[in-house]
Parts: C-alpha cells; structure tokens; sequence
C-alpha cells in the first residue's frame, strides 16, 4: 500500500475524534442537564468505536459516534463495494441528532476515510429534515455547507449538493429526506471531482467539510429549540420520523455497511428516532405540513 | 396457461376475501366501539385490494388486508422469483395485529396464491410475537396451527415450523422475531411437499391452515386483553415492536414484494406498529424480559 494511504489512517482517525469531541461540547452547551454517555466498544474482527449518546432536553436523542476498523470483508459483500480486495480499514464520525421540538430539524452527518485493498477514498455529508419548513434554517444551513466546500474547490457543493438530493431519496414515496445537504462518496486523488487533487488535498476538504457543520446547524438550534409547540405538531413529527426509519433501514448504504462488516448494532442504529408513530394513511393537516410535503417531494436550489 | 392454474386465481380470491370478513369480525367483537375502516384501492398495472385497519382499544393497530394484482414483473426483479416469465397474478390475504396490551402478542399472518408466466405456488403462514412468554400461549398457538396442518399432511407443520423459525430471524441480532409458528413459500403440485398433490389439494390445504388462524389467536386474546401492567412493561412492548419494524423493513420478502410491484405503501406498511421506541442499548429489566429474549435466541419446539 503507497505510504500516503497508509499515513492517512491516523491522521483522518485524528481528526474525526477531535471533530467529535466538538460537537458534544456544543451540542451539551444547549443542554441543561443531560450530558453523552460514552460507550467504548472493540470489534472482533479489527478495530472499534467511541459512541456517545445524550438524552436530553433539546435534544430527545443525539448520537455522536466514530470508529475506526480494519480487517477483512466477506468477498460477496467487498464485491459490492467501490475498491480491489478484501482487506479494508474504515474511519469516521456519524452523528443523528433527533431534537425533542418539531421546529427543530433531524440533522444527520457523516466523514469518512475508507481503505480497500490498494485504494483509498473519502465520503461525507451532511443533510437537515425538517418537521415545519423554515425557508432561513434550509438557505442558511446550505450556506454554511457551500462554504465549507467553497474553501477547497467552488465545483464541489453543486455536484454535492445534487448527489444528496438523489441519495437521500425514498423512491417507494417519491420523497427526499428531508432539504437535503451535501453528499458525496468515492472522493479520491486523479479521478472525476478528485481529478489534480492529491489525497493530502482531499483531506483538507475533509476538514473544511467536516468542521462546517455546527456552523450550518448551530444557529437553527438557537433560533428554533424554545419555539412553542402543539400536540398536533408533536404528533406530526412522530409520524414524519417514520420516514427516517423507512430510509434508514431500507436503503442506507452506510447502515448496510455497518450490520455487514460487523459493526456494533446499537451504535450504527443510533440512527434511529427515540419515539415514531406508524398511523395508517394520515393526511396532512394544515398549510404548513402540506408545504414540507412540497418541499421533501420537490428538491429545491437553497444556496 | 394450464386452465387449473387459471380457475384458481378466481377461487383463491374468494377465499381469501371471504376469510377477511371472518377474521374482521371476530376482531370486531373484542372492541367495545372501534370498526374497521375500509380502503379499496385499484393498481395501476392492474387489479387492486381490499385494505382494513382498526385502531382500537384491544387492538392498538390491527390491519388485515386482501389484494389481487396482476401484470407485468420488472425483469430484474422477476428472475429472483421462483417462476419464469414476467406475467404475474397475485392474490393474498395479509394481516397483522398490534395489541395495546403488552401480555398480548403481536401476530401476523399470511396466505397467498401467486402465479408468475406458466408456474403457480401457494405460499403462506402465521407467527406470533410475545412481549412478555406466556408458555400457554405458545404453545396453544402452535398446536391450532400444527392442527391445520395435520389436517391435510402430517409432514407439514414440522417442515413449515422449521422454515418460519428459519425465516423470520434477524442476523444482525441474533433473535428470531418472537416464538415462531409455521411458514410456507413456492408449495406447487408434485414437487418437494406439494409432491403427489394436486392445485386443488394445495388449495384446501390453503384453506384449513388459513382458517385455522382463529382458533389459533383468539383464545389468546380473551385470557390476556384485560391483564394488567405497568408503565415499565409498556416501555418494554414499545422498545421490542422496534425489533417488528427491524424485521419488516430490512428482510421482509413480502414487504419488498410489495414495493417493487407498485402496492399501495399504506397497506403494505400498515404491519409497523403504531407507536415505537428506539432507545439507546437498553437492558433487560427483570427475569421476566429476559425470560423473552431466550426464547427469541432459541427457538423451542412448542407443540
């Protein structure tokens, strides 16, 4: 293996750690009480995690977890991925953050640093769903992300931005996530948006990618997290998680990465909001919800 | 087409429309006030169903819903069937129950005739998921089903027990979805168990394990909808209907079924439950929990 692919094990498992480190002590600022419990695990294969979960008040579950691990993929399943080769070493930070108050959006993001065989390549993102549409939370989270991107390369948050919109998709809906975000997998030096890019370059996007997101998301916590509520709000958002389930467990790839590479149940499905409700056939009931719908069945251009 | 295979479709319709009217109402009669409410629905590509939910105070959700659909497969979904070709005809009868009352299981269940270009096959079964192990009940389940069986080939119930064990398991946890029951898929004239049988033999065996569901469930429900429990053994119900929602979304062949042939979502989906936790890495709260989660990591030969 090149001494740089190898040298950035360390480096990208650094900055995730430090990255998580971060966000629990913004993501705590807001709460009064709670504070992350941090598990520690090992996996048997190679490897393992530092997840930390927070219940709290502003936030009814966040999870903030990274890893690092190595070792050997099942052929079938190595197949399916981009790279040569069964070995693989995998760093990142996940993080799902299911706020208590409707106003406030679900936020999920992920960086990550993936090794197989010979190759090595980057992914991430980061995208928001809404429960109650606020056109200054969406324009102002994309705003922070383009930024981010904008740093390193000025092609990247459109590219990104379209990949996110066609990843986080539920086709059986005809429904995004959420507003979307940036998405973007199989980043590596020499080839379509790494092309002139060394991998020490790509890192750095990693950085500026991964360091934009409390400055994307922050600012909605501050403006949303006492915004009254009623029930029937609260009742439509348990109902809207439901969406985030049918997402996750059907077609996220990172999700399926994790049960097949024996990753640790509890921290992978983290992911997953702390109270849904599954009612059958419920219609919309006002302006408001039938303007998210609009939203998450129309992806528009916020930046 | 053979004409046998082609009367049937008319037939196996019936009998499943007519065993909805039965189990609705023997349903009906346990809730002091709530009634099913009816959605017909017509597909796109052809035919459509008949889709009842109730949400009562026995049943939390319950929905017991019939369809009959027909027309063109999507090639690549058509070769991981078991016939050949990509003309299909589907009629079925699927139902699933979520009590309020944590002593009362969750069950489902389902029995279908499915034709794909010139082949035909039976397919179908029921399970029952206990939150708290009554042992009785278990057991009573399986002997009405084994009933069922026996009644048309003594062989059966111990080759479909085995394969519903086998089916509804979830890997990454290592559970099975609760204590089991009988499951059958591809049953077709002259081959494997339908060997020296005929479509009509196949068909009343459809019919005596399909009406068997009654006696198998509805004991149940009369010696445990009015026991009581605690907020803590609700808490419990609420965090293992997850492993239901687990289950449905991430193995389910009957739920892909039904999405990649272009069902109606609320139907097919009208099996998560109603209202679901996902907490973080709970524990087991007493003997009685962890009396369950044996029992899903070992399945027990019951009748």
């Amino acid at each position: 293996m090149a001494d740089d692919i190898e040298a950035m094990k360390a480096k990208a498992q650094a900055f995730v750690e430090t990255l998580q480190d971060e966000i629990c002590a913004a993501l705590e600022a807001h709460e009064p009480e709670a504070r992350f419990r941090e598990d520690l695990w090992q996996r048997e294969g190679g490897g393992g995690g530092r997840t930390r979960v927070l219940a709290g008040e502003v936030f009814e579950k966040a999870g903030v977890n990274t890893s690092a691990v190595f070792g050997e993929l099942e052929p079938d399943f190595a197949s399916k991925l981009q790279g040569e080769g069964t070995t693989f070493f995998a760093t990142g930070i996940s993080l799902v953050l299911h706020p208590t108050n409707p106003h406030l959006p679900t936020t999920h993001a992920n960086w990550r640093y993936i090794v197989q065989g010979e190759d090595a390549w980057f992914g991430g993102g980061a995208d928001l769903t809404p429960y109650y549409l606020y056109d200054e939370d969406a324009a102002g989270f994309h705003a922070a992300l383009k930024a981010g991107c904008d740093a390193h390369d000025a092609s990247y948050y459109p590219d990104f931005k379209a990949r996110c919109d066609a990843y986080f998709h539920l086709p059986h809906r005809g429904e995004h996530r959420g507003v979307g975000g940036i998405f973007y997998d199989g980043l590596k030096p020499g080839e379509g948006p790494g092309m002139g890019k060394s991998l020490e370059d790509l890192f750095a996007f990693m950085r500026s990618s991964g360091n934009s997101f409390l400055s994307a998301y922050l600012p909605i916590v501050e403006r949303r997290k006492d915004t009254p509520y009623t029930e029937a709000q609260r009742a439509w958002q348990l109902h809207r998680r439901g969406r985030y389930v049918e997402f996750n467990l059907v077609y996220d790839r990172g999700t399926l990465f994790g049960l097949k590479t024996g990753g640790r149940i509890e921290s992978i499905l983290m992911s997953l909001p702390p109270v849904v409700h599954f009612p059958y056939a419920p219609t919309p009931d006002g302006p408001e919800e039938e303007r998210l719908l609009d939203v998450v069945k129309n992806a528009r251009d916020w930046a």
